[in-house]
């Protein structure tokens, strides 16, 4: 059986490309190079997305600085806009930027429920 | 052990991120997905390259009409240059646009040593 992350990457993946708009490419090997690599990386032709996908079981997740710091040096040199793709059980997908995370004391990001829905934007919204 | 095909791609992925200024990606799934994918999509933020990769023993090749469609259709979708990288044994990475690769009566794509010698560009012409 397949991770929930990867269950959660492929879904997203079809999301855009059932929007007939947007083409998406699921990226090999990302998290077992030391190169930086998004989980996903969609385009419209306009606009060019780097994402990372995250699916949650608990309310609260803490994320590596370095996944970060990776999502940001990938799409600065490759052209792209970094987000974060967010879904805790039972709730749907929701978008951040990486600047809208907050950073604990010992330096890693922290992704709550409550952010999620405070600061994140739809699906709809962001493929506007 | 790897298969030539594989090898080649990430030969071609490593050669891009040694530059300094491309970011390159691998594709999950490639050949596996109906929906179209490149073998790699790079990118230095101001041109977006779909790269379909061969490794060639014989000096003549036979692509399917399918696959230099799916590049073209994922590249006008993604907002990238469709690009084919070519390596016949003991030469050097050559790359063809689909429009310089030669259609025969049966409606294959042909590609010769001899046309990759002389349509193709090498690498860093590419790149330039």
């Amino acid at each position: 059986m397949k991770s929930k992350g990867t269950r959660g990457e492929r879904e997203l993946f079809h999301r855009f490309w059932d929007t007939k708009l947007w083409a998406a490419l699921r990226t090999a090997g990302s998290g077992s190079t030391p190169l930086p690599a998004p989980d996903l990386l969609v385009s419209n032709s306009k606009r060019c997305l780097a994402i990372e996908c995250k699916v949650f079981k608990n309310s609260i997740k803490y994320l590596y600085p370095e996944e970060i710091a990776q999502l940001n040096e990938f799409a600065e040199k490759f052209g792209a806009e970094p987000w974060i793709a967010i879904k805790f059980d039972y709730a749907g997908w929701s978008f951040l930027k990486p600047q809208d995370l907050i950073i604990t004391k010992k330096g890693y990001y922290s992704i709550s429920k409550e952010l999620s829905s405070k600061k994140g934007i739809k699906f709809e919204q962001l493929i506007q």
